[in-house]
């Protein structure tokens, strides 16, 4: 496949999974690596949902550790949508792996069908934090065309009962998720926090919710990201598949 | 002061603060030190109300640890009532720490007045876990009396505006509780969990909220309780005053 200006490809480093990223557009953080890896559990032939779906990562990383039978990406920006579409040839993905160019509030799929969504939502509220990207970049990460209310929403119409949403975020936001999921019958069951090193405070949280699931929460064992020295921990590694599980 | 059949004095290695217990009421554990000392920033001049006070271990504690100008302690038990009597006598401190003998859902305290709220209501829902104790520690450790949504809505009431609550409880019921909380405009703002061990999960939760606070979560460093040989980390040994801070 032919790379356009500002591009390059990245070896996925997993069953032979490439992606191409425009540096002008969002590139993938550890953040969908750790998403990938929490929803990994997704059963054997579930129909999925890939809510804001950029260059494609989180849907092709899933194509490759699970067993899932569909999944579609929904993608607002154009560009991050003919992306992924190429990211999709370039790992023979386009029998399962669809994607829709829209904003996630105007898509028209069937409700209560599916078995899981799984998302990697803006973090930032419309008008906090540094904005001194180009608008594509803007887009990903603030709540512009579409809150993380507008994703829970979202989610809990496309899901089945007892369906599975899993979401990454930060964890300032966590107030916020716990309760317009609960809010929205999307039952909160598993969380996990990453700390980049030990003793210090979490930067990202992985939620779990099962729609009209019965409340208990699991809070799992902390992921450190980073040890003292600055290398990977163990648990990165085994997540990255760079050592026996 | 005479012990009862039943009781026992213990030290409480701070401030030369002395609490009674009884073997037959609940007594407390590393969950109150804890909270007491995740609650030690209460401003000066404070006034405090404890929402299920037991032996008054929490009031206590936070007489030693804050100036708080004045603490009121509401408790169900009859016994329990009268032992945090004694023990308030006990530390002579009649002057600030009085005590209700009462369930919480029926004081009659000014409303929109105190300052803080500290609570270490019963943890396990009504009809769940293991019962073979007495009724008296049933009243104590399950919700038979009041719910947590009782205390949080009490908090609220009794809360002037920025007004804080500082609640330990099980992580198992952290989206009960931030789903309640901000309900009831009372916004977390910091959350502390607590596990046993490294590599564990957590197996309590710390949780400060504001009446009226503008959203914006902080989720501290982990605390651990137990080094892998079973003595107590550095952070615990500070808590409970034996080592330098």
């Amino acid at each position: 496949m032919e790379l356009q200006e500002n591009e390059r490809i990245d070896d996925l480093e997993y069953k032979n999974l490439k992606i191409i990223q425009n540096k002008n557009l969002f590139c993938f953080g550890i953040d969908a690596i750790l998403l990938s890896d929490f929803a990994k559990e997704i059963k054997k032939n579930s129909k999925v949902v890939d809510l804001g779906t950029g260059n494609g990562i989180l849907g092709i990383l899933l194509c490759g550790k699970t067993e899932l039978s569909e999944i579609i990406g929904i993608e607002i920006q154009k560009e991050s949508y003919e992306l992924a579409l190429r990211n999709i040839e370039l790992n023979n993905l386009q029998d399962k792996f669809k994607v829709i160019n829209s904003n996630i509030k105007d898509i028209k799929l069937e409700r209560n069908k599916y078995d899981a969504i799984i998302t990697n939502p803006p973090y930032k509220k419309k008008d906090t934090g540094i904005k001194n990207e180009n608008k594509q970049k803007q887009i990903a990460r603030h709540e512009i065309e579409a809150t993380l209310e507008d994703f829970i929403k979202v989610s809990k119409d496309l899901l089945k009962p007892k369906g599975e949403i899993y979401i990454v975020h930060r964890p300032d936001r966590l107030v916020d998720l716990i309760y317009e999921l609960r809010k929205n019958k999307l039952e909160p069951k598993k969380i996990k926090f990453i700390y980049p090193k030990e003793n210090t405070t979490p930067n990202l949280v992985l939620i779990k919710a099962v729609k009209d699931g019965k409340p208990f929460l699991k809070i799992e064992e902390p992921l450190i990201v980073y040890n003292d020295d600055g290398t990977y921990t163990d648990s990165i590694l085994k997540i990255y598949n760079k050592k026996e599980g």
